[in-house]
């Protein structure tokens, strides 16, 4: 059973996870599990026994576990969580655990061997959103869990160990450190100011309007105004909405739309780079005025060094202005 | 002028760093200025030309900028911060903002060309530490800064751009995130226990004598309970100090003995890993009595990916207890 730990000064969580446990040896190479081998990928259509058993698919009739499928989400293979048993928080001397329960899913967005969105056409795009809202609506069924965290890794420098395109899901007993951040500096702005601060930049941005990626009906687009890393990118829904579960019918097909013009111009701009994107949004049960669910993208083009771990800010070598620049116009900067 | 930029939803900030400004498409290759050739080292003796003006050495009365020296300080050719000017803090809509005033400074730890502090004699790195200690009461003596952090990129995979073995200092106008967070926890733990938290968890670390991996008369080297990564590793005096400028005389040669065994059977154990280390220590004209200063080590192994970033919490295949005990032994673990 994974074990979480919580560090005794900044109280931050970690999950010790003894399935995925490593001798030391295991770390002087790199990792063996990345597979970037088309023949061998457990993600293509055809291959669905090289995974544990589905949990959900968009399928024609067909049955689990075999061909005939658009989105597959499956248990991940190497869970840093485990699904079954109890919490059991307790203290270890002057140390506190409990047991890492949760879950750990694998959400496969195609059938076919594809890296990356801006090869699909949008509609697929609206199923990984749609799969994204019915399993987090899924998982809020169960009591032990606090939080649903919706991420991507692309590439293997962004923690990617398949190149077949798929997102992850873990929905966790805890609400984690960096959103309980995120909560309570958004309720601090609300207190003092009775309004969302995501509703507020996403009011000034498109005023201003020089840190606009774009927008469409429903979604902006944005360069946040300190990001903490080169062409960090946030996309934010225009109505204000705490939960990503919330998400409507009418919402999907333009928050597809937006991802997938955003993938595209990323890849154009900066070359196909590793990324990872994450979905913040509020903890299960609550439904915090102050918040306001949005998608955060990362692409990994900086290191983080030892000046970031130790302070937690960062040194960003890309004015935001400039990003939103080069990602609307799809200019690789090389004629300035 | 760099601009320190703060984030409006969890107050943390960011230095957009305007002397190292790049155009898009310089992302897409690797970064031009990593020198790893030692033929064009700037930081070996007989190349003191190739850096800025030195701010400090330890020499045999040659002068400055010439070769005989044992270890230089000299300002960061590609500095995150300017030295020069005020802060000026300042709104910017419903932002705030700030001049990026700092010192960004290198530590060049030895005239030859070596990569690891294990190719040194521990006597060296009793150099490398008082080194800092020096440039860190001197930067005190500046009121704009108020805190000083010393770290080191070892390797490209941790964000070093140069091979030769060498540590960075950036002094900050404010307090950073992470400080503010152990300081704000420490805090907490004293109020209730009325001890310092460190020192509570020096108690237990060598009283169960399972995460500790090595100790001297004055340190103690452990793997700390809740490690973010794997073979995090933390040293810390026994005696509390709350900050890294009060160490001794004759506490130096136990941190220096200690850091280089500890670098030994990193090597050793890991394979030459790339890593970070980062002085952790409370903010200048500080004295908390609920904080403990101390050094952490984190080997570079696995990435940091959107689970992380978007949680704050690490998934850590590795339990400290089997870091610790490989790190004793100097077991790569093959035999098991």
């Amino acid at each position: 059973m994974p074990e979480l730990r919580k560090d005794p000064v900044i109280g931050r969580w970690v999950i010790i996870a003894t399935e995925r446990k490593k001798r030391p040896s295991d770390f002087v190479n790199t990792d063996e599990r990345c597979v970037f081998d088309p023949s061998t990928c457990p993600f293509c259509e055809g291959n669905e026994k090289k995974t544990p058993p589905e949990i959900m698919a968009y399928r024609n009739g067909t049955p689990s576990d075999s061909s005939g499928w658009s989105i597959r989400v499956v248990p991940n293979k190497f869970p840093a969580l485990a699904i079954e048993g109890e919490m059991d928080r307790m203290g270890d001397g002057m140390f506190d655990k409990m047991n890492g329960v949760g879950a750990h899913e694998v959400i496969i967005e195609t059938p076919t061997h594809v890296c990356n969105y801006d090869s699909l056409p949008v509609h697929e795009v609206n199923n990984i959103v749609s799969a994204y809202r019915e399993r987090m609506r899924d998982l809020k069924g169960d009591p032990r869990f606090k939080y649903v965290l919706i991420f991507k890794n692309k590439g293997r420098d962004a923690g990617a160990s398949l190149e077949h395109t798929h997102s992850q899901l873990i929905a966790l007993p805890i609400v984690p450190k960096r959103v309980v951040e995120e909560l309570e500096g958004s309720k601090e702005y609300y207190r003092f100011k009775e309004r969302c601060v995501f509703c507020d930049i996403l009011r000034q941005e498109m005023k201003d309007d020089v840190r606009v990626v774009f927008e469409n009906q429903e979604f902006v687009c944005i360069s946040p105004y300190a990001p903490k890393s080169p062409f960090e990118t946030w996309i934010l829904p225009k109505k204000h909405q705490s939960c990503f579960e919330f998400l409507e019918d009418a919402q999907i097909p333009y928050l597809a739309e937006i991802l997938h013009r955003l993938m595209i111009k990323i890849n154009e701009v900066l070359g196909d780079p590793p990324f990872n994107y994450i979905v913040h949004t509020a903890p299960l049960h609550e439904d915090p005025v102050h918040y306001h669910w949005h998608i955060e993208i990362m692409p990994k083009l900086t290191q983080v060094a030892g000046f970031e771990w130790g302070s937690g800010f960062y040194i960003n070598p890309a004015p935001p202005e400039d990003a939103a620049q080069a990602l609307r116009s799809g200019d690789s900067g090389d004629q300035d």
